[in-house]
């Protein structure tokens, strides 16, 4: 067997529904997208995984959405797929509109251009930001 | 000259000039950070960057400092210490907490780990992220 | 002709066929993956990537399976889903198990959170990493 | 304040100290490593990524010595300077010898070679690494 | 709706058109590619990434078949299966031979190893390369 | 031992040596860069590395110049300082203009820019670039 197989509920132990069903109460969702059925393979790493995203897109200084919207700018800086694909489902559904979502890549368009060109044209850093 | 060499004001030619001020204008600080000053080696790269920049921060759908932890979130997913350095300057500068640093950082380090472990699980994009 | 085209054995050059059928031997395959027939494109790159990569992979201080997890962590970090895919199978092959691939993924997940983590921290390598 | 500071010890909170009293006893050292004291700004973060470190990194179906040379292999490959003077000190302290940390490079930079190699090419996956 | 949506022609704006008959004027092609179509979502940013792209991509000191090409190798080291596609394409309408191609992987390739194994061997800068 | 060191010519072995004058005369200089020196800590990667190396830049289809420029647009990508400053540095002797210098990054900005955009909106690869 090369490639990865999901886990789905019927056939999970009692550990994994376990995790699969605080992920459908806290989403208020029927069933678990594939992210969660792949990490099932390994227990411990589904359950560590969905602990500490729980924890981390929860509402506080932060509000959902923009959570969501970081998210989303990591996801496409790093070309991920399948992270962009989720993120901008679930960003949606927290209230992204079509005029922040551009706005939004506008912002990741620009931040990965001057990243670059910090980089290759070998920038000191500005004392100031050091402070 | 291996090394790029910053252009500084006063040696600068007045199209350089006229951005620098902006600049200045634009963000009410006395001199401009080390990233303009190299850009200003090739004027038009200088003055096409600026204009870009001062359009996609400007307030609209999304505030500035959710902008600014957004080009953070780039610039710490790329690496670039520059690109840190200087956006989180400027998003303390736009009212980010140190709690908000903390909660944009937990998103930052838990999108970038499940990225990877999308990739890494090869996991087919679900129906319902397409529609 | 837009998409590179892969070079199949029977179409294939004497200098071609030579690393076709060093790769099978080593391997004990009965055709070459893709990766070596697009690259058959250019004689001399083929030849120089298998020349690296029998070496770079053949058991010495670590063994093939450990680097075969090792070009997956790679990979994965990479985003790279022919890569992924891969090695995947070439670790199977060599005996990764399903209790290792979990593991993997935790390493690999977790060494991407932290990474950027320390880059958007700013953090100061200590002194002990330095001796 | 532009740049994150560390938490010593001395001016930590109850609950920083008890995560790096553990720390300290996992890893039978004197005082915990930068990456540590910065993340301690956000205590819930601190405790979160090291609880994961510690599970990711305890010696399971694969050694400590492979999960070190594998946070390597990520943290060269995200050019993550910290996350590589960090990984090798571990690494070392595992047990890797100068001939392993020689074939680790050999098979990164390969991988970092191929892994481009492959989606420059747009190699379309070899079906036996999908069953 | 989850999933972005290219705008058509017949159903753009006259500020998206104007853009759009820019770009088929100077590619000299009858329909804008995808790229363009998706970015119609947000006219401000559909506009500032033709003017810029126009700007960089005329020849100057550069002709344009090498910046065609620089453009690939970024996309390629990006892993990004869109730009690879486009810029292949373009560097191929600008006289790129099979020849080149295979010597610009060659590149690509290697600056991609050695940029890891300068990374992973934590290399100090020569002084000669600061002057 | 926690970080790599540099080998240098008077404590080198009899099989570094020779990779080190190869590299002194093809480059016509009297020492070798850092680069090579730590890669000498593994003499078989030093050896392949250079051979690479030396094939991978040699004038082809592509002259020395258009592959350094093409070296430094992965290298900035990457964000790998040392292969910025090393390639600026071979660029410049290659006879890279300030002008060049300009260009090469506005396209290395543009295609960072657009790659992530790309990614970030989901496009389909048109037809015509997969023929």
């Amino acid at each position: 067997m090369n490639r990865p197989r999901p886990v789905e509920y019927a056939d999970a132990s009692g550990e994994v529904r376990a995790v699969f069903d605080d992920i459908k109460a806290e989403r208020q969702i029927d069933d678990v997208n594939n992210f969660w059925k792949y990490l099932a393979g390994d227990a411990a790493l589904l359950k560590r995984t969905w602990e500490t995203q729980k924890a981390v897109l929860a509402p506080g200084a932060l509000d959902r959405r923009v959570k969501e919207m970081i998210y989303l700018a990591v996801s496409a800086t790093n070309g991920c797929s399948y992270g962009i694909a989720c993120h901008t489902a679930l960003a949606r559904k927290a209230g992204m509109t079509d005029a922040m979502f551009g706005e939004l890549m506008g912002v990741i368009g620009m931040a990965n251009q001057t990243n670059r060109l910090a980089d290759g044209f070998r920038l000191p850093i500005d004392e100031i930001f050091n402070e």
